[in-house]
């Protein structure tokens, strides 16, 4: 009977501040960084389960402790009795009796468990010898209900609307795989928008992405009207009238600011408009998507729980829902967050770049068009190409498609000298540009 | 030029789960909690600024080691330019760009910055030689706003607005201070109503209750419903028909059960229902207030910022704010709170217990009466009698009201020898505990 045995946790940070890449109207000089965690269990298989949380520098110490404070929730736990109810096991972990006071259910701790949850899936999936993605697609309708916690979510979504979305999808389940398969899943790129490159690095990276096959692109807006009102003709003029622009103003306005700008903005063409308020706004996002319709509102990189997304379907704050695989408490929370969105018909275009974050989401977007939505019209990926190389399996684009991943587990796995030489601050790359500064 | 020189955190821990004090329907065993600061400077003064988070056990390392996160913002500092821009200091921890990933402004970060706010107005208190109560209602009105970030805000409060409200209470507030040193400020009991209480108990607490002099108890339900039915109608017999009577079901419910629950208690008299389901549901919560009017929706011990209290108040979500001392970033987003139910009129009852809440928190309310609302009808500060002989100015409560506290400071300090007892794991409480268990 074999049992979990070891729960290593790794601080890891990449100076990414240096390049200004990730530079927004919010988050001006992000060390994109992971609190990193790794499951052994004595079974002799050697497989491990990866899992992280993402940060941007600071308090990727506090976000490691949290994760550390879930150890004895796990080691010593049954492994085939772990995995074989996952259901259980996430609520084992949200609803700790005393943790819970610590969010209810957000920030921090939360995202602790998102990490915890996550490494187990992992292993789940490499057990399983499939992609994540698949491993949740060949679930039966009643085994992906019962990962699932429908506390707080009756009045929008019950046990049974869920499992009758996806029965409803059930049906041509062969048919998206093998064209998922063969086509891969859309994607969009943010490479060329963020907010630290000059005019020329925007224009040359709308080119590219043109280039490479891209039908939408992203800019970072909200630090200066006119700026970026310049900077949107200028992508416009790149990539033509027929690719779609989205914008992110990553939280900066105030709901009068947001539709103002807006308005300012929308004679160039704008697809969505990004975070323009605070996440936590579900009433200001919903009287801004009603002052800029039709453009659509689009949000989720920082909402905290299901709870919150479900009330932003239910507001009409958002015509476009972007999970995040890293923010929420894992998998079992966005197949919830999946089956919200599917019973209010909105497309789920996920969050990703950060490090990591799109080798994970790949596979809850590809499992949604399995299993549940069944659909991929307007629904996309979040693609940045930023730090791939740090992992084993990451992703690849091509023709502005993720391809669809075959090797077995959730992708969170990193190099194994990556964790020791950009572990914070005590890594290689950490002492040597301490030294560097002296 | 006197500077912050020293940041000082501890874990402390009551073993109160022993006695099931606090025990309730969603917190069954906790173990009450303060990761505390001490903050001191060069000035040669010997103050000290103290303060903290509260939780309820596991978990507390984490919320220290968040506070700790929090150093570099703070030691070094200059004391008097710090103190004399409290709302920029406020910002410089909130905005911090890499910070704010963990949230943001929520959860254990949040509470991480409200600990070290609490502390430095502790100190600005200590300083000025009153206690915090007063050193607020001092202010003018323009000094007030200045504390306040609006960011988020604008469409439901302005910072004219609120200019507004505390220019039309700047007349009368000589007397109501008068009037608050000579009579105090009413409170409400909990005691009585823990969900580990066996009826006899209950019973005899509720007794005791009136006869100290409270004119409004609290009970805590939810986890089973003839149960809690047997118990409010003991309560009713006990304290008679004018005692109020609220009921506290700690996020136990979804919508539609919350609504069940009430109806099936609303026949003993119920004042308002506290925490009928997710403290991040505005919605469900009017949805439950729409439905059981006219008992009263009461929330916010776990609301984590003030963007969620400002939707409570616009969705009609409750008519009972329950603001929470340590919860969110500290006496600043306090104020915002007590401007935003001014603007709204919503009474505000704060939540307090657990450990140094009720020291804590009373300032708030008296700030509030003095200088904001005017007024106390339907105003109630919630008292436990738990842990005050740790406090070094605990406070006291005569005829069911809040003694005001005349001390300076912001009363949050305790007792060093509990700080050095309960230090957990290696205080004497604790290994004595240990060895016990051996």
């Amino acid at each position: 009977m074999p049992r979990f045995t070891e729960f290593e946790t790794y601080d890891v940070r990449f100076p990414t501040s240096l390049d200004l890449d990730g530079s927004d109207a919010m988050n001006t000089d992000p060390d994109y960084s992971a609190a990193y965690l790794i499951l052994r269990t004595d079974a002799g298989d050697g497989l491990e389960g990866h899992g992280f949380a993402f940060t941007i520098g600071r308090g990727n110490d506090v976000q490691t402790a949290a994760i550390e404070a879930l150890r004895e929730h796990v080691v010593g736990l049954d492994v085939d009795a772990t995995l074989s109810d996952l259901g259980g096991f996430w609520k084992s972990l949200v609803h700790d009796s005393q943790l819970r006071w610590l969010g209810p259910e957000k920030g921090v701790m939360h995202m602790a468990i998102g990490a915890v949850v996550n490494a187990v899936w992992d292993l789940a999936a490499k057990r399983a010898g499939v992609p994540l993605w698949k491993l949740l697609s060949d679930l039966t309708p009643e085994q992906i209900v019962d990962l699932v916690d429908f506390r707080y979510l009756t009045d929008a979504l019950t046990p049974d609307e869920a499992l009758d979305i996806l029965r409803k999808a059930k049906a041509g389940r062969a048919e998206r795989e093998a064209l998922l398969r063969e086509r891969g899943y859309p994607a969009y790129t943010t490479t060329p928008g963020w907010l630290g490159y000059d005019d020329a690095k925007l224009v040359r990276l709308c080119h590219e992405a043109v280039a490479e096959g891209f039908t939408q692109i992203k800019l970072k807006v909200g630090a200066d009207l006119d700026d970026d009102i310049r900077r949107m003709r200028l992508a416009r003029e790149a990539v033509g009238p027929d690719v779609r622009i989205a914008v992110d103003a990553n939280q900066r306005w105030d709901v009068a600011d947001a539709i103002r700008w807006v308005e300012a903005l929308a004679p160039y063409g704008v697809w969505w408009v990004e975070e323009p308020t605070s996440p936590d706004d579900i009433l200001g996002h919903a009287a801004i998507a009603r002052a800029i319709a039709p453009i659509r509102v689009a949000t989720g990189e920082h909402v905290q729980n299901r709870v919150v997304f479900k009330q932003l379907l239910q507001a009409g704050s958002l015509s476009v829902l972007q999970l995040d695989s890293a923010r929420v408490a894992g998998v079992n929370e966005n197949v919830a967050i999946l089956l919200l969105a599917a019973k209010f018909g909105v497309p789920v275009c996920p969050h990703a770049g950060g490090v990591g974050l799109c080798e994970l989401v790949q596979h809850l977007s590809m499992f949604d068009y399995v299993a549940v939505s069944g659909a991929v019209d307007d629904r996309v990926i979040e693609y940045v190409d930023h730090l791939h190389e740090h992992f084993l399996d990451p992703v690849v684009i091509r023709d502005g498609h993720y391809v669809t991943p075959v090797r077995p587990g959730f992708g969170a796995e990193m190099d194994a000298e990556t964790l020791t030489d950009f572990r914070f601050p005590g890594g290689k790359i950490w002492t040597d540009l301490t030294e560097g500064k002296k």
